[in-house]
């Protein structure tokens, strides 16, 4: 199981800095984030080390990902949000501070002033189809 | 397969809405967002309609996040993003608009204006522990 011995969330996973855990199962771990966005903000990661989303084996992503159903629900009930986020940063530039992929689940209110920033462009003629090609071509060759 | 039949990505899915698709296979369909916040922007959806994270069933919900990772790799060789947010938002209050459940793969460069709006808050001494203590319940309830 790679672990990194000064990233923070290893430390977490073996006990070594506390955290007020939720849920825990052979790769997964949920706690709460010590400076939640709302009341029960969640961070969910795997108990192996992976910097970015892209670097984690696809059925440890999907193992991770899908406690979020669930944890969802818990969510909802406990905090009386009206939904959430989940959210995944990959890169500084993406806003990620810890270089462990961690899934956050922020639940959310009318009004709550969070969210994301939307600002919707669109595509010029014909660039939707060369980015799409790209993109096929890309996946393909994996 | 669940399908609703006023549902634009479920008309997607059958195509007699067209899209501009990526990648697909029995489970999951990925393809361009017409109004992207970045050139590359992704949606990645389960075919079958599931209106809340919270409903979908955990494997199915595994098995569209787990091409995540390979999708991310892609994104970020085509467009030449410096990270991505994976994004999936749960009701209204979240910033869902489209009812069918719907991961969104947002590539980001540093100071693009995109992300989170990030205003952490902290918990008054014990107030972590109850919210954690309710969670647990909640959980194992399941």
């Amino acid at each position: 199981m790679p672990s990194q011995s000064d990233c923070v969330f290893c430390k977490i996973v073996a006990g070594t800095i506390p955290s007020t855990r939720v849920f825990e199962n052979d790769s997964t771990l949920a706690f709460l984030d010590i400076g939640p966005l709302a009341e029960g903000h969640l961070l969910v990661i795997p108990r192996d080390h992976y910097e970015r989303i892209a670097d984690v084996p696809s059925e440890l992503f999907g193992a991770v990902a899908s406690q979020a159903p669930m944890l969802g629900r818990a969510l909802l009930e406990v905090t009386g949000a009206e939904g959430f986020n989940l959210l995944v940063n990959q890169g500084r530039a993406a806003g990620q501070v810890v270089p462990h992929v961690h899934f956050h689940l922020i639940p959310r209110k009318t009004d709550d002033g969070l969210g994301y920033r939307w600002n919707a462009g669109s595509y010029p003629a014909g660039r939707d189809a060369e980015i799409a090609t790209a993109l096929k071509h890309a996946v393909t060759k994996r």
